[in-house]
């Protein structure tokens, strides 16, 4: 299998995918294998509120980048709510226009939730499509959590996607994603608004440049729709791309990474069972809720 | 000091909640002693959207309650980004109405950022208010994101806020938290779109309700500038508390706050030298991510 991947084989692909997304072993060795055949690919992590028009800016910058003759990958991560899931599965049909193309590969995944491996799921899919040479990666996904950003930053570039209009919200978006953006992109820039939303942006940055000294990430203006400033966008990306491919870059990256790989696989290992029984007896207060934490932790690490 | 936290003493309360708040080992112990002393008052978590109008709703239900000589504590929690702080910090500004008032105790607390240990502080700090006898204590969250809502249901009812006209911003409210909210509050309920929110949030209970077979969570109208629907919404909000008193919903309480705590904990055990000497290995390709990660574990459990 992993020789017919990185010839490129779509079956061994789709097959690999489907191994790396479900957690399986087979899937870890798999991309444990293939890992030193990885770092060829520009893996793009976009993100930004609902409404912001993700969906439709990544299916344009899939469109540019095959004009250019570069194969595409498409990693689209939803909500884990199952109140939301038509919702923003309606979003993906459009991607169906690539559907014909073998030079799109795409995979939708829903995000399983807090204690979830969305993080590996996620990172694996990235890797297979890098070593099965895939020339761009892009993972998009949907909502402004903390959650859903961590997983766009796995990500080479994150690019932030933004709307006009959005009022107070930008508040929320302040809070806690602004300054991860490598890239802000303002989507549906005819709409009224987009020259206060960019005047937003720059002073958040040069509040936050006086506070961390490093350079101001670009802002984009598109119209994802009609597919305008999408070329400007993808030659920005790749600049910037390019200056975070030097040696503390990756490793900054890697550092992320491997942080929110850990935290993952800690999550994942705590017992339903142990946490039930020690909420008995908090509930009961016969024990105070340090010494249950500390007994869990214990456990947890003895296993 | 124990002795004085459980007499009311307003001046070792201070002192307890700047130990608590630090994560200090006095905090801990003095929590540990307290605790079974705990489990009188009604905690309540508010979360929603910024600009729903929380610390307004916040500051008019300490003022129903304080009318009824019920004492009140606040705990604010503020998101970490530290390009928000200003415009977030402005809205307790509101609070210092009740400065002068020694029924009303208030605590600003920042979030500290991804690993951090918001949850350990905030629970503490609502439990030592319980213990000093507060009938009720308000945790107060800003933002929508999984982070700061798990915060607001570490109380016993999860009250969420919400306004008129937020428009695709349901969408994302609708991905993920919609099902948490014990109680709705549809806020500047004078707003058009009241009506229509309503509906919507009608419509996703219609739904849960057919996945999971659970009662739905009232929704009442509020508007919290003018006092309007307070007196209305306490009453439903201690009918909830009420029903959600009994044995299996406070077990289910605290499976939720040991879980929460217990991540916490383990994600402040690891190590940043630890990640940066693997992500150094990994971005080199001498390593891949899944022995990176196991390694960091081994280690992690080792210490």
């Amino acid at each position: 299998m992993q020789r017919r991947i990185l010839d490129g084989d779509l079956r061994a692909l789709a097959q690999a995918a489907t191994l790396v997304e479900n957690q399986t072993v087979a899937g870890r060795d798999l991309i444990a294998a293939l890992f030193p055949q990885t770092g060829r690919a520009m893996i793009m992590g976009i993100t930004g509120p609902p409404g912001a028009g993700k969906s439709t800016l990544v299916d344009q910058l899939a469109k540019t980048l095959r004009r250019e003759g570069k194969s595409v990958g498409i990693i689209a991560v939803d909500p884990s709510s199952p109140y939301s899931r038509g919702a923003i599965l309606g979003d993906r049909i459009r991607m169906q226009d690539h559907h014909s193309d073998p030079g799109v590969f795409i995979r939708s995944m829903a995000s399983r939730g807090h204690l979830g491996g969305v993080a590996w799921s996620t990172l694996d899919l990235a890797l297979l499509l890098d070593a099965a040479g895939r020339d761009v990666v892009m993972i998009e996904t949907v909502g402004v959590g903390q959650d859903e950003v961590d997983i766009a930053r796995l990500g080479d570039v994150t690019v932030l996607v933004l709307v006009p209009g959005m009022g107070d919200d930008v508040q929320a978006i302040k809070a806690g994603i602004m300054e991860i953006a490598d890239v802000f992109t303002i989507n549906k820039a005819d709409l009224p608004g987009a020259d206060r939303l960019e005047q937003e942006i720059r002073a958040v940055q040069s509040f936050a440049d006086a506070v961390e000294r490093k350079e101001a990430a670009p802002v984009r203006r598109v119209i994802a729709t009609d597919g305008k400033g999408i070329d400007e966008l993808l030659t920005v990306i790749r600049s910037v791309f390019e200056k975070r491919g030097n040696q503390s870059a990756r490793l900054e990256r890697w550092a992320f990474r491997l942080r929110e790989l850990l935290r993952e696989s800690l999550l994942a290992s705590i017992s339903e069972d142990d946490i039930q029984r020690h909420a008995d007896l908090v509930a009961a207060k016969v024990k105070d809720p340090y010494t249950a934490v500390e007994e869990l932790r214990d456990q947890l690490l003895a296993t």
